[in-house]
């Protein structure tokens, strides 16, 4: 670890790359920031890909076909190239949907079959879909979701296939059996809750670390700096002894956790586990304190001063608030849930945000590799404005753009298909996700990582880029234009001097 | 209007003011749009500033010391630079808010006086408001509202001043008589329904055209190209009389209207009033028909074929859609308010949309005339930004950035001020207030005024720029870096081989 | 008046008529009361009957007919022998129901034509409805109710016999127009909300007092009573300037009011206007003080102590007991609206309640003159349980009792058709009404005139008879049998001693 | 068993003892009812009491201590004659309530201290609730919540006791801990679910199916005879493997189960299991078929026929309705919830009702015993009223009530202690109990055990008694006294004639 030389305060400074970045929505004065807040999963506790979805999937899969699903089903196994977080299922019609944040539709696929504009119409005639509507549509928002989207589609694309059941529009027939697609989502959903609630996943990923979790040799030293600096607390929806046992895993038992053996409490002024964020953020739920000797509850709520390192279960973020004696802006949050970790404690609580996003290596990775792509689409779209520059509404006849827009058509397919068959987390072609504009809207910050943050100084200004709106833009444009011609001109002239 | 430059087909074309351009959120390719949606107020009828509002504040006075209020605040009137759309009444203390998207407050005054930072932590330790709440904060989002935006703020100012009353925190006292800011709210609100329900003002301004209603000498034309390649509908939550008044006024005695004698309705296709929106976007009403004979509803709902000018009352989004024969995507609707128009036909219905905003006329104005500050800041950033480069989370001490703040929010301030007291509709320094995101979240177009449409073809494709994520900017930054480098490079290298 | 020998402190006591007396659901002890509450409309105002009810008809029906309904309508009137108070009206059929507390329907017609059994089962395969689909079925619960139900009737009426309009199951066709009940429903109640809220039946009524509203002489010497007693005070929905005018012509104007002229203000120790009862009830509106000069409200909360006298506008039940220092138990609130007044103040602050029910003075004199066909459907009901008693699960054959119900039908149609066309507001045959269960559920005592409270002492017991259940009374008729059984037994032994 | 003569198709007929007798609220004809349907626990099976109670009441305990709760709380066993069904928990200040259909308070317990009524004022100032706040009062309406109604009692009575806790108004301090009456309540809640759900203590029932479950040999004899008249269906919310388990022991083991060895399944035309009642007779859930050999469910929503003995899980009342071709009013449901079964049936179903109340056999036979008190009680009343029979509220003075009021208090508490501590199930002396009340209501028919009706036959008709209203009580009276003295004088002239 000593020898890390991204870590060493003596090493000298060297570039970071860009999977090592922190982007920035927002700008956050790190001086301001008094608190630190962590969520554990796939955030501390990153989980390696894609044999932790492979694990969960295959769970899924066997328990419904021993709850009854055919047996075909056993032949399916994990495809990581498929799913992507933040995708939509459509409960009526079966169908997987990336969308935008208005709700038009992206891609849809049924089952594993990707559906033309002509088909989507049908389904969609207008393209769109009431996003708001969350009885039918189900956004998929956490990568523990991956597992149960592949399977879903899994379903969908057996039971399509199989000559024994008859395709309706809105599930299979079978003699006097209907399964809708509908009693068919709420089977794989019931599955996956009785995964959780049983704690057969967590019982497997225990039993095998190395396999499953990812340890970052950075994590002690990273905690220690944050916790010489500012409060540090975790607030995490797992029970305690997983708690335990994962961040045993990734401090105690680490390689870099130094000489002298330490708790892994001991690196947090607060541990809250069994937090149900999102409710966490809203009127929470009991705080109660947690025996770490037995792992069991103490009966009663929690009335006293807080004695670092102790462990509570439940309670809510203003509760945290007052037990750390900070306000929501003084508290940097870090998560990996959009929904649950940042948009709730962002909206309710005014906190600021870090969104972790794994995917984010090989969306940059994707990124460098194909910009001749996104370059290409860019200069078409400046080639189409220009056709359309001096037109007005008097205007006769009309440029024919057929041929461009049907090469971008194809560029944006092409860089979708760099990505996975279902495309980038954030894009599609110039049109971003919903996924993506939720993490522009909440997250403050956001990075790959969220050790990232060890290559910052905790003093450090994160800088958000200029945004000007379009009139803005365009105001500007023209400025410069104008200063360009000027200085063109007085080039001109002084050239004409010399 | 046929020496109008600006419309006349045959004229050299010349290039479009900012104040005459149409400025694009998310691309849209006007050849697919197949109908065009209008809302009349504010919209095709836009009310002369400040006449209108000077009107509609000295009603609400008026009525407000008729029914109790201290004859007093008979000495206020109506001041145009102190109210901008899109502000936030905190009821339960009587504060003005300018807020941002995320609730979090850049602007608070308390009756016309600014409270500074450490003011405004007393009331809001979090300089954050949780705006879901909306018992509590209430958003004005039309200019409709700015009447009774300012009327509160003078309500405020005076009883803060007043010495007979006594300033508590959430009102103030006088003998056995409490009150409320919130009751004081509660007041100025149904004074407004009084004044719309009982229709004096409609009353007013009908008896005043000239006085209170721009009429664009281009709307015949307008209308008459748009219905030539596509269909019009008006929709508006007006009744059918003052629709009939308003319409007239600014088609039928247009001086531009054409020597032959033509129907307003006759520029239609459908004409919806009393539509209800928002109410209108979701389950909507009976739909009926009016009788423009006598201006009263037909009894029961009309089933039948449309009509071309047929008057309807009521109704919803989806009958609308069902009439015409068009689906959401196929229309362009044009509307002036944020919410009831804009963003529930988006969010709802998936339609195309395009704000009107007035305001921009001056946003625009001021941008030009001080765009020397906002490069300023900038610039400052850019400065910032270097000087925390190249540090990491191990790096000792911090740059002395408090020069730098002091002068940013010199000229954030400003910047505000040249807006008016309230700043921009849009940002306050380099942050978007809640208005400004959501016209870009749900306005595919914008622009000062809708007859813009007119400075360009009915077959434009209107281009967003492209919008590059933080780490997607920071990569193409990274790339322009390196082929400048590279091409410097070659540049000295060719200059090397001269 | 002053013979009255009812009144008269030192006359003679007389019995009590059935129509003076007041009927007891629950005991209450007079003594524990502290405090009186009185509605206005239909309980201290009583309305004329059927006069009061035809002006309203009269004005639904002109209204409707100057909005675009038939001129044809004109001709009806107000019958006053079909309407009762609790009906339901089915807005999607048309129809109004009779039901009991369970839903069951008791009497079904569609316009004036009465539905037979096998008919009611074509609506209603069940003959039932889910009467807290409130969205569909709306339930009559006031006098003031009487004019609509009767004016909707005329409506289904019309359109059911005219040529012109096609029957269809939820309306009529008419060449475009579809009318269905449900916006026929809509407009009426569009319609009865314009005439209370322009005001124009209250000007009628006030112009034409003797015309409408009872003034009942005892009126003062009432309140004069019970203020000697106990606190007093009036809580209506009217507006002052409504009350006002009403109050003055029942109180100050009565010819037994006495030499000493006296404001109508004096009798009560707090007045509440505007109270929107059953918001009231609930969480309530702000509570303002009225100036009784002007009838204007006064801007803020009054805060300070009770003055007698004084008028309010608004408030909540909790306040007016924070005001006159009483509990809820403390109270008899006198009403005439089921669910406003009584229901709400019973089930949500635990108020003892009195009801008004006008109609009683009829039901009572139907009761009288028709008791014999009762006691003949009780000695029926006798003769079958009888046929039935000693019958078990492994009895052969059935008696024939087919001659025995039809002519308790028969029986049950005629007891019905003395109250009327719909029957009595309490009961069809043995069956209860809804509103007959309601009135027993949450009145505690209730009577024909709340001003029959004058012939009993104000520390009157009012002694509800004791209710046995099923199974109490059938263990109680046993051990009566018994003990009669053992007098006879005992009779015989002691008359053979003698 | 054969030698039962109840059942005996050829014995001679005897009179039914009260216990065997079905009670009436509402006539129901037995001939019209072509559907019987039946939950199973404590209705079909009933549990022994209070071996089956204790059970229960011993897991909560066990469990309580085991996640921390003091080990003193061992000490507590169950008492049986503490709890009753329908008592309300307040969660606010864990109080025991016993209240009427209004939500006054009968009687109030605080642990095992039964609070006077100047101690419930302090409470209570209004000596009422306000019931449909259902966040803070728990209503115990099943049979199965008799073990944690008086768990909690235990609790709260332990730790008022406890002097190492100080007693606050909302629960106990100790230390740093404070322990709420609401968090005591959810942890009971919380161990209840987790008995049901884990279920341990079905597994304990089955393991013992002698000592928990009455099984009564003339059911095989009462379903075989219902079957052969009308359909018959069971509808439980236990899952398939314990249906199973406990319909077999109560009729294929059944001793009087006939020779013939015959499969439980083919009492029924149809069973299901799951059904999520009171979900069930509103929206309901997915209908499945359940696999009788494998007990799992087939997956897919089933379409077809009804074959009889077919099992099912979910579904809905309608569901059930359409398979078996009847309507709401064809069908007797015979359920032990008032609120599950009962209620929700009747109201939204309009379903006939049979209420199971086991507790019966226990108040029909005190009632027997202690009916002298009853007799006093209502002797009391009469000479109550009679004092106060003359009196106008011109009278002056007042009868001196106190010393039959207290008389009345006394024999009201006599009568309540020889029910048990809480009183009787449905009544606090003259007043009924919201159970009670409920029973009233909703259930047309009631009996302490489902198989009574075996002592009707099939045609019955169940007559309910003439309800009068008081007003026509009073009439009837008054009739009745005119005529006995008509008939005295009569009789004496006739006398005289002799």
């Amino acid at each position: 670890m000593d020898s890390d030389p991204s870590v060493s305060p003596d090493a000298p400074k060297v570039k970071r790359t860009f999977d090592q970045m922190v982007f920035v929505n927002r700008s956050v004065t790190m001086e301001d920031i008094q608190c630190y807040g962590f969520d554990m999963d796939y955030t501390m506790a990153v989980y390696k890909s894609p044999d932790y979805e492979s694990l969960g999937f295959e769970m899924i899969r066997d328990r419904m076909v021993s709850v009854g699903y055919p047996h075909e089903l056993l032949r399916y196994t994990y495809d990581p190239s498929f799913p992507t977080r933040g995708l939509v299922i459509d409960t009526a019609f079966g169908n997987l949907l990336k969308v935008d944040s208005n709700g038009n539709i992206l891609v849809c696929s049924h089952g594993f079959r990707f559906l033309k504009g002509v088909d989507v119409h049908l389904y969609y005639p207008n393209k769109f879909i009431q996003r708001d509507n969350t009885d039918r549509f189900h956004t998929l928002n956490t990568l523990f979701n991956l597992s149960e989207t592949y399977f879903y589609s899994c379903l969908v694309d057996f039971f399509t296939r199989c000559n024994r059941y008859t395709n309706l529009l809105k599930g299979f027939q079978h003699g006097d059996l209907f399964m809708s697609y509908r009693s068919m989502f709420q089977d794989v959903r019931d599955t996956v809750d009785f995964i959780h609630d049983t704690g057969i996943l967590k019982e497997r990923t225990i039993k095998n670390m190395e396999k499953y979790v990812i340890r970052d040799p950075n994590l002690p030293v990273f905690l220690s700096r944050i916790k010489a600096v500012a409060k540090v607390f975790l607030a995490t929806n797992s029970d305690y002894s997983y708690t335990e046992a994962i961040m045993n895993y990734l401090l105690e038992n680490n390689p870099n956790a130094g000489r002298e053996k330490r708790s892994w409490r001991s690196f947090f002024d607060l541990i809250v586990v069994d937090t149900k964020k999102p409710l966490f953020f809203a009127e929470g739920t009991v705080l109660r304190q947690v025996d770490t000797d037995t792992g069991k509850l103490r009966i009663g709520t929690y009335t006293g001063d807080l004695h670092a390192g102790t462990v509570y279960s439940g309670g809510s973020s203003d509760l945290i608030c007052d037990l750390l004696d900070v306000k929501g802006k003084d508290i940097l949050y870090v998560g990996d849930h959009i929904f649950g970790d940042i948009l709730k404690s962002k909206k309710r609580q005014g906190w600021r945000t870090f969104l972790v996003v794994p995917e984010l290596t090989k969306e940059l990775q994707v990124w460098d590799e194909k910009k001749g792509l996104f370059e290409e689409l860019k200069r078409l779209d400046v080639f189409l404005a220009e056709l359309y520059k001096h037109l007005d509404s008097g205007s006769q006849g009309c440029p024919d753009i057929r041929t461009i827009q049907t090469r971008m058509k194809v560029l944006t397919y092409r860089m979708d298909m760099s990505y996975g068959q279902m495309g980038s987390l954030l894009r599609s072609g110039a049109r971003q996700t919903l996924f993506g504009s939720q993490l522009m809207r909440y997250a403050d910050l956001y990075s790959s990582n969220c050790i990232n943050l060890l290559h910052y100084p905790f003093n450090y200004l994160f800088m958000a880029p200029p945004v000007l709106m379009p009139h803005e833009a365009a105001a500007q444009h023209a400025a410069d234009v104008a200063s360009a011609e000027l200085a063109r001109t007085n080039n001109t002239a002084m050239m004409g001097r010399n």
